[in-house]
């Protein structure tokens, strides 16, 4: 860790700070420079949190020399991790599609939803149950029941089951019915949800908040691995930028990122990182091309009637046509879809 | 509602659409233009929802003509709300401070910085039992201990107490401790705990998410109020942007924009909002001259220790000259302080 | 066109703006509703920017139905444009891969790093006479000693030669020496520049300014094209997020999005998009998977002696294999590199 | 300056960059941690941009001690600089108000409005001559003849006058109709405009662009500081965020941020900083309570007929009621109107 003092810290600031340093077992180093005095600090600056030097009335700024994640990064652990999902693996050679609509409306539509996706090739069923909305006059989603239909249709196409929690309180039964939990956007930081999904027994999906650095987003994720989890995929989505002319602006810098820094696999999600059902098959494509273990497509039986998200939902053909684009891509790029 | 139909949609599409829109009960308009034909919906538009237009293929966009908060907004509710906070008014003539450490610490650490901010002319005491860190390795509160010391304190100095809340499992310990509850920005859309505290029976304090704008987070406290809470306090404490000279972007702007949609009273808090000790005086002088009803003021006994935001927290004599050059300017507003 | 009245606005307010769309010969429509009072206008709304609505003291909002872009747009242009830079054809079947240093350094630097680039398959050689830097102390290009070695080593390679242009005072000489004009991010609102280009009898690559929507680029090159140029590439090159680890937030949604709305070819440059010399090839696979015409690759025969951009500039080596890996991808798209 | 180095390089690429560090007469550092070896420089690490050491393969990451800008920072120059606009101080004891319409559209309307700002004093007046529009269609401004109109009006009135200049070969005959040359937002990279301005002559007042950092708004100071014009007031009109409520997002913690750092006076730009009429007179107090020098604000005889920015032009009458009410604020901070 680097610690530039301002420049009227004293002589004597200094050597408390690096006495500090030094306590705590690292190595302490004495810049004294031309015009700022810097301090550095040798070994595991982690344990340096614990001095909260930002608060510090005479050091101007702190820069940490590594990452302040762990357990999710490739120092430790430079192998790719491979996480299971039901039956399939997310992660290895493969690339992988999830697919299904945004909301459970009824069994019948997420039934003939799920049978056309299976049919087209994807790898596993989405569906949300939980429904978080921006207003609160727009659907929220089925809840328990929605769940039920999950697992039954799943056990019925044979694919295995994503779906979203929302609190605490639902996490078993999530667990219970769905093969993997997913932590939307909007939840991305809610470390108590994180640290009870690090209990949950299946793996968790979770998506990169809209005004989430990739590096919060790491965080985010040694959240649930620290607390016993490992099988953490990570999924962009999308951020919030000026640019209006779509929903949200799919940072897809953030997959061949992420991939060098972290053992994780990551996917995306070109639904919510364009909102326009005509950008998804593109950007699908693209996410294949630049590393991306797999991704996330919103399709309904029938859009134009969707109880959310139809602007960005797939017709069956769609995701059907979707499919054939994707394999030319995946293949080019060595892998298997 | 104007629905903008793509050029291809033929006639009886759009014929479809204004079906629906008269069997909903608004009146339905057709618009053929040159290049687009447009359609309306006259009437309260917050029904057609239900229909889900943005999922239709033929359709291009759709641009609504009302706000989608009803009870938040000054159209139904022209008059300013009062909120009251344990005996303290936010929102009306006075211009409301509360201060206090970010995180409590411990009981001597509450009470020194409690004494000092009341000493100094603050209304309310603010600190964390219940912190959201980004690393799971910083401080995370001292949870139900910290909301008795909270109480404690509380009525040693005589000051109301405003904190955090999480967790909907939290709602009641919270509410039973503390005169209001505070909703961070990483909690702003997570609409399960706004519904529990549609229910809490004590005021709310609903910060503004780090992506969110304005109309959502008027939409996030629309969540509490039509819970049957009508005792919201919104604070703008910054947004996410590409500037990384202080910790978030204060939007003032959004002041008296909120102000003039909203009857909900607005406070400021220029500790997060900047980041930056030393802006926060300014920022705090500038909130209250663009309208604002109060401000939220990060104060330690000593930063240089505080186990959280050292950095922004100010020492309690800043506080006093913070206090000071306040004074002047909100009764040059012609409010009190 | 749709204008949106506040709620205090009068029947003879109303009633003297439908007056006004009348008398410029459009369609005036009239729609009282329940809570506001939404006017329309039916025919080329265009004609009304000379009404200056937004100024209005009782309108609310306006909300414009067609783009405000003609010449650039599909609607009266529905075929793709295909733009010849020197013997290189830019938008039709080919894939075109303009690469060289991000700066002209010397005749030796450029030489050897266009023979590098042309050796590998570029189609374009890139370079920097005039170069725009954030600090008045950085490199600032050799001028017109740099179009020369330009020019020159263009005739030995047998590469047509993109290099940028910063002022007006300056395009006649750049026309001169290159067979492209490039206008930078920083430029993009440069009008009088892009209003020079429209007259320079060359071929123009107009990047994406960094806080420019996409609306905003298309509308730059409308200066352009109704100058009397037709012949313009659009270029994204990223935008300014809140994301800190990459230079850029690299924006591919918008190159499916300005295909579908605008007939002229799109590049990207993931060289800027990025910042990172080991990001680059995957980008340059995505930009390729999701439908862009081509890309911009800054190359340097020594990227650790580079006078600028070396973090982001490919050896030479791995420009190879940055181009193997594109061939793969182009041609599972059904173009050809 | 410190330079961490990626895991995998080795004790000679250390060795070689010390080396390179030492010939330029600074004091080298060598830090070996334990999982990276970190080095320094110790001296003014300016001279080490002629390094270029972030292209090196080995170097992860840079980290500068000192500011990039010298001669606008306050570390050399620490009094505050007071620049003179014809027969006006910015910068010291008073608050300067510049105020006039967005753009010169005819000698009548610049009179009225002029005699009108004058009245409700306004210190100088603002006008625009040459107006960069996004789109081609839009009014582009009077040019040559709005110069002189302005000028005519200047002596009328007997307010010293600011307006835009958008191009180099326009700097001479600005320079020779205004008292202050003004740089918009788009143009605040277009590094040949500002050294040009540097020999100009006259004060400039330089827009923060749409996308610029606090440090690139300063660096693009240096630019016109460093060619010899030290008259340069730096002035806050909002950056784009995500927000769409706003024209703009203001910045005002740019304000005591940039006073803390540079000497150089500050202006806010309330106008273009929202965008909306109403939210101009609480973000110009805004603006004053936190510390700026002054306001440019946009005014017209009749926003309605504006051929430009209407929708956020004041009334003079509101102008008026602004002016009041700054000044409560004004005398509030110990200044003077």
């Amino acid at each position: 860790m680097i610690i530039v003092l301002k420049p009227e810290a004293t002589e004597s600031e200094a050597r408390e700070i690096l006495d500090h340093i030094a306590a705590l077992g690292l190595r302490p180093l004495h810049m004294p420079g031309t015009e700022r005095v810097v301090l550095g600090a040798i070994g595991d600056e982690r344990v340096l949190g614990s001095l909260h030097l930002e608060g510090y009335p005479q050091v101007e700024s702190i820069q940490p020399i590594l990452a302040p994640y762990k357990l999710v990064g490739r120092e430790l652990h430079p192998h790719d991790t491979i996480v299971r999902i039901g039956k399939v693996s997310v992660g290895g050679e493969g690339f992988t599609v999830v697919a299904g609509p945004c909301a459970v409306e009824s069994l019948d539509q997420l039934r003939d939803t799920a049978i056309a996706v299976q049919k087209h090739g994807a790898h596993a069923l989405r569906g949300g149950a939980f429904k978080p909305r921006t207003s609160p006059y727009s659907f929220q989603g089925l809840a328990l029941e929605g769940l039920q239909f999950l697992a039954e249709v799943s056990r019925e196409v044979g694919l295995p089951v994503v779906t979203e929690v929302v609190e605490v309180a639902d996490v078993d039964a999530v667990a219970r019915h769905a093969d993997a939990l997913q932590v939307g956007a909007r939840n991305m930081q809610n470390f108590r949800l994180l640290q009870a999904l690090g209990h949950c027994g299946k793996p968790v999906i979770l998506k990169r908040g809209m005004a989430a650095t990739i590096q919060d987003l790491l965080l985010a994720a040694e959240y649930i691995v620290s607390e016993g989890n490992p099988n953490v995929v990570l999924c962009e989505r999308g951020i919030k930028t000026f640019e209006t002319a779509t929903r949200n602006t799919l940072d897809l810098n953030a997959v061949p990122f992420i991939k060098s820094r972290s053992h994780l696999p990551v996917i995306v999600d070109p639904s919510h990182g364009t909102g326009l059902r005509e950008l998804v098959g593109p950007m699908a494509r693209a996410a294949a091309a630049c590393g991306a273990d797999g991704v996330m497509i919103e399709v309904h039986r029938d859009p134009a009637h969707a109880l959310s998200d139809g602007q960005q939902s797939l017709y069956p053909e769609q995701f059907s046509a979707l499919m054939k684009g994707l394999r030319s891509i995946v293949e080019a790029c060595g892998r298997t879809l």
